[in-house]
């Protein structure tokens, strides 16, 4: 055997960095992450993904070969990439079915378009899953084995881990919990059922409800930008929130108040030791997460102390990134054994 | 090596039977059940609960005997004993907390006792659970490595099989979904919360709402009989429904409504293949099943193919014996590895 051919194998063998993408409606993010979960170099891009998958995969190739070189790493120390992608899709068959956030992909198999592309393997997840991976991996998550995370954003994103693993169940959709019905007969979600989680306490849902409640003519310091068709976000509501506005804290109240019933059915469902809340809500802070913790401990049950330790994320807007290349990491692991 | 020595040796590698013990608050039952799932002897005796885990232990090991005794097997072949609770409990420690349902048992190490009564391992775990794994194992869940199962009586138990093992979580208290939060501020539970699913959706929390109605002045073909003090059970509310009673149809109704919404829920928190309605309550048949698909149907989201079936349960109630015979073949097993 050759001095050559051996340094092959040892290079092969030993992968010093994977890289996690975080696919979504309008970036496109990746990271080099070494194996301990540390970010060695991250970008970021527009995503164009109007112009279909094609375009974004040689995008993304693209991503990959700048984060190596960034890096100084050569692509055959390159573990494998991780993909987190909106779903719903099939992880096992690293394919995209249709999602609303990529307009007109539809069964679209991602992974081996982007294995091919990049010449490494490629591990496909649910962004939702990605997130909470890289939360138990290398964020609020450590040392924790049973944990859910909740991304509070344009939707309610979530993932579950149990026994260390992400849970994905029969059809490859679980922990799609901001979909999971807080108000029977409530608003109207774009999934097609009505009082969905997310409907009322996504970062996007808590703005929309102070934009509905205006127009339907209850007054609020906010009442004359949304007239003058401003643009309103969550920040901006609990800004207002915070001085005082009480249309602004009642919606911001109530938005904690379903993450706190939320949070008592994910207790009864996986009983994990922890709910993680992340995305643009968790920039509120103790603001989210001491009024979450009131609602949950007053409506509580009294039969079992097991209701989750609730704690902001760690990782804010890298966990997906994060997570993905931990994804990858895993599958580099189980291909070596 | 003797020949006695041997066929000990060959007795202990080759159980022929394990027994599986369904402990409630008024009733003990018991089977002897082979590797099969099949049921070869059943017993059932009344459960004193209230004269101690003692006595109750010393029940159970004699009923352990007379179902040995009935099936002429030997103890050397008996591959352990299975027992299904109330919890909260832990399954790991053999120990139950303390349940409303066995009052005044407080942090009892049933698993220990009774090992030590029977001289064979135990297994314990709650009795949702047992049910759970016993409709897996060879009832209405044959085949289906991801299903929930609801059991639906005094209130709504409840178990969950993900890759053809039982849930537990951190605290070992998950698939208390009887306890889902359906109605924010909705009616009080025993549990401490407010809107449990099994305040709506149990045999007895239909037969309660039927009764608080008739009190509250709303006429119903059961007046008469709420008024002179007489029992009210789900039963009688499915007789009278179908007879054209509306307070009745309307309860029952919302009661299919409220399964409707946590079968929901269980799509998008462990996405199963299949969820399986038993108890008391699914002895309406098709007018429990029908009502519960059709109000899924029509309220489920419009993005994912991934509504799990909804089933009837094939065990009625020898599911829980059954499952909990199972687990203590997984555990023997596990054991023998």
């Amino acid at each position: 055997m050759g001095t050559a051919h051996l340094f092959v194998i040892v290079a092969a063998m030993k992968p010093t960095v994977a890289i996690g993408i975080d696919l979504g409606g309008t970036n496109l993010k990746g990271a080099a992450v070494d194996s301990h979960g540390r970010i060695l170099a991250k970008r970021a891009d527009p995503c164009e993904a109007r112009r279909g998958p094609e375009t974004v995969v040689a995008d993304m190739a693209q991503l990959v070969s700048a984060l190596l070189a960034e890096v100084s790493i050569p692509r055959s120390e390159l573990a494998g990439v991780g993909l987190g992608t909106p779903g719903p899709l099939s992880q096992r068959d690293g394919r995209i079915f249709k999602t609303a956030n990529l307009p007109g992909w539809q069964d679209v198999p991602i992974a081996a378009m982007l294995a091919e592309s990049t010449g490494r393997p490629v591990t496909l997840d649910n962004d939702g899953n990605a997130a909470a991976f890289g939360e138990f991996w290398a964020g609020a998550g450590r040392g924790c084995d049973d944990l859910v995370m909740l991304t509070l954003g344009t939707g309610v994103g979530a993932g579950v881990v149990l026994g260390g693993r992400v849970l994905h169940g029969h059809f490859e959709n679980a922990a799609e919990l901001g979909h999971m019905i807080v108000a029977v007969d409530g608003l109207p979600c774009s999934c097609g059922q009505r009082g969905c989680l997310e409907r009322y306490a996504s970062a996007a849902g808590v703005a929309r409800r102070v934009v509905e409640a205006v127009r339907e003519g209850e007054s609020s310091t906010l009442s004359g930008a949304v007239h003058a068709g401003e643009a309103i976000d969550s920040r901006k509501v609990v800004g207002c929130a915070l001085a005082g506005d009480a249309l602004s804290l009642r919606i911001w109240d109530e938005a904690c108040l379903y993450l706190a019933v939320a949070c008592i059915n994910i207790q009864h469902a996986y009983n994990p030791a922890r709910v993680i809340l992340g995305g643009g809500m968790s920039g509120a802070g103790d603001f989210l997460l001491d009024r979450v913790k009131e609602h949950a401990q007053r409506r509580k049950w009294s039969l079992h102390e097991d209701l989750p330790d609730i704690v902001l994320a760690g990782l804010g807007k890298d966990a997906g990134m994060v997570g993905a290349a931990g994804l990858a990491w895993g599958d580099h692991q189980t291909r070596s054994q």
